[in-house]
């Protein structure tokens, strides 16, 4: 049997009264929410790359992106999957329910395994009516530990906002030079949204993440009156891929993740590898749930940069690690990560998750390496 | 070592900043939500028993209750766990960040697992801000079906209430002869309550509810204008579990959940059910997320009779199953439905998850007989 996951690209059924969305892996996720924007529904965890990422891949990383804050991830979504094991037996996890507890969840097994334990034929969704007023603001800190403990606050603060971005100074002066973005020239900017069904709501609670950001020493809030406005405070953000693509470097990007009270904290030993190393790093992410993107730029072909990149990197897991952080928030682990595993997980969980990759995959033939978890 | 779990009973941190409780086995449901509501949070998985239960037991257990259409179950909130193997090793899961693909879901392996698999000692939980806002209607309706169509089309409204419970006409008349609950004799009462930040907020959610109601002929609605007046009209739902405790009758519990579209199928053959063995059958439950506790009544001395309710629970599973359901929604398999999960789920995921069990506990020491998943 030869399963082509890409041409397996069909939207099964949408039952917008079960909230349910059933897809094969290669539905295209933005396909998907062109679907279900036409009954005023969507499937919230929207990857920086919706356009291109599949939902079968989303599904085997537990795909993250921009409104995990408030939506959270993937994995909060997935009702049921049809796998095909190593052995060519097919199993169906899940239910058509919004609540089942009813034998162990192998559904959540497979979310995030990255194809080592079996491949995913179909997927089972959860969806949310989308909301229908959004406010949005952008604040500028001229130091970092301004907009670490602006985020620690919002936190606090009672409101969960559904898009909660970070830039650092060389995000912000990337986007400057290479797209004469409207940014100030500070240590850090924040972008937050607030979403709701009514403006009164999606007001209210911009306000309060305004205040916040004036008691801690924004030196520039704006917020977005129109639609427009929005769109045009956003579209920094948006060109930040691109630019980075279009860079002559080669580049590495990262996907630690630390508790949000954490997030100065990783700033700065971020700030502090790069200068000890004399890498550039240009950094942004989803401050929201803690998880930063650094992209590290480097010459490829330059021998001594690559080892530096590498005892950059490691230090930077070390760091993440030592603050009680993940490896990975969104991105997984797949090779380049595999070696690092022992220093966020105790023998204990990594001996189990050895043992469940033999009971499911003994001879070996799923992804093989990815994760490290082999015999 | 002897781990006495109803002792381990403290609150060991709760970083609001990092929207994190950690938390013991044995600490009581309410007894955490008072510690976070005094900053303004919740854990939102709200069992009806949060005065009793331990969040050790509704992490086991996967506990659902009343705001489960809009907040989940307990799984969307575990992030992590310490488990005794029984081996006697102490396994760490999951992280403190609210993002993490790091190796395998072992977390959610735990979650709902019955207590078959390991002993759980300490748990760590997603916290999520008070809503500030809330607003309430009840709807009557005399035939059953329009109360169905009801849940369905709410469903479809685009808004996701914070509450939808559904009582049948046998639940309504118990509580009109027993606590002279101001509630019309129909077929079936919807009560909806919307959050949110700002009362226009919750306002405008209960109006769209309404429209809905109207549309599918309830034959009466209120809605409270007063906090005095939304409790009022909740006293009766609240009520209806001690009603059904101080019955001299013995009964039955059910937590069969189906898709929401088939809300009005389950009901309907819940009634054809007790017609059929003349027993007397009271159901409600939580029409939101699709999940029904039909509680069937009986005389625990009567041979004959608990001959018919064990034919008559066979045939409401048949029945739940058919329409795309599960066995239970909350509640969990335990010894009660063992027998009964070759309905639900096909050979081979009854097959892999007695291959975890022989992973885990190959003794078969944790919990014999639970789930049915023994070799």
């Amino acid at each position: 049997m030869v399963l082509d996951l890409v041409r397996m690209n069909k939207i099964l059924e949408v039952r917008i009264a079960d909230r349910l969305a059933v897809v094969q892996p290669g539905v295209v996720y933005a396909d998907l929410q062109g679907r279900l924007g036409r009954d005023g529904f969507f499937f919230p965890p929207d990857p920086a790359s919706g356009k291109v990422a599949t939902l079968g891949g989303n599904v085997a990383t537990n795909a993250g992106g921009i409104k995990g804050a408030k939506y959270g991830t993937t994995k909060d979504y997935v009702l049921g999957l049809e796998v095909v094991l190593p052995d060519g037996r097919v199993l169906r996890t899940g239910s058509n329910c919004m609540k089942s507890v009813s034998g162990y969840d192998l559904t959540h097994l497979f979310v995030g395994s990255e194809g080592t334990l079996g491949v995913i034929t179909e997927i089972r969704l959860k969806i949310n009516p989308l909301p229908r007023a959004r406010s949005t603001a952008v604040a500028a800190f001229d130091r970092l530990q301004d907009a670490g403990r602006a985020v620690s606050q919002i936190m606090q603060s009672g409101i969960v906002p559904s898009v909660c971005e970070i830039l650092d100074r060389r995000a912000i002066a990337l986007l400057r030079e290479r797209t004469g973005a409207d940014l100030p020239a500070v240590a850090a900017v924040i972008l937050a949204e607030t979403d709701g069904y009514t403006p009164e709501e999606t007001r209210f609670q911009l306000e309060q993440l305004v205040a916040v950001f004036q008691g801690s020493r924004a030196v520039q809030i704006r917020t977005a009156a129109t639609d427009e406005e929005a769109e045009r405070l956003w579209s920094a953000r948006k060109a930040l891929g691109s630019v980075i693509m279009r860079s002559r470097l080669n580049f590495l990007v990262e996907d630690v993740t630390v508790p949000m009270s954490r997030i100065t904290a990783l700033l700065e030993g971020i700030a502090a590898i790069a200068l000890k190393y004399k890498l550039d790093f240009v950094t942004f992410g989803h401050a929201g749930d803690g998880n930063l993107h650094p992209h590290v730029f480097y010459d490829g072909s330059d021998r001594a940069q690559v080892e530096k990149v590498q005892a950059a990197v490691t230090e930077l897991f070390q760091l993440t690690c030592a603050l009680g952080g993940t490896l990975s928030g969104e991105h997984g682990i797949g090779l380049d990560k595999a070696p690092f595993m022992g220093l966020e997980h105790e023998a204990v969980a990594l001996e189990t998750m050895r043992s469940l990759k033999q009971l499911f995959d003994p001879q070996g033939l799923l992804n093989p390496g990815k994760m490290g978890l082999e015999a």
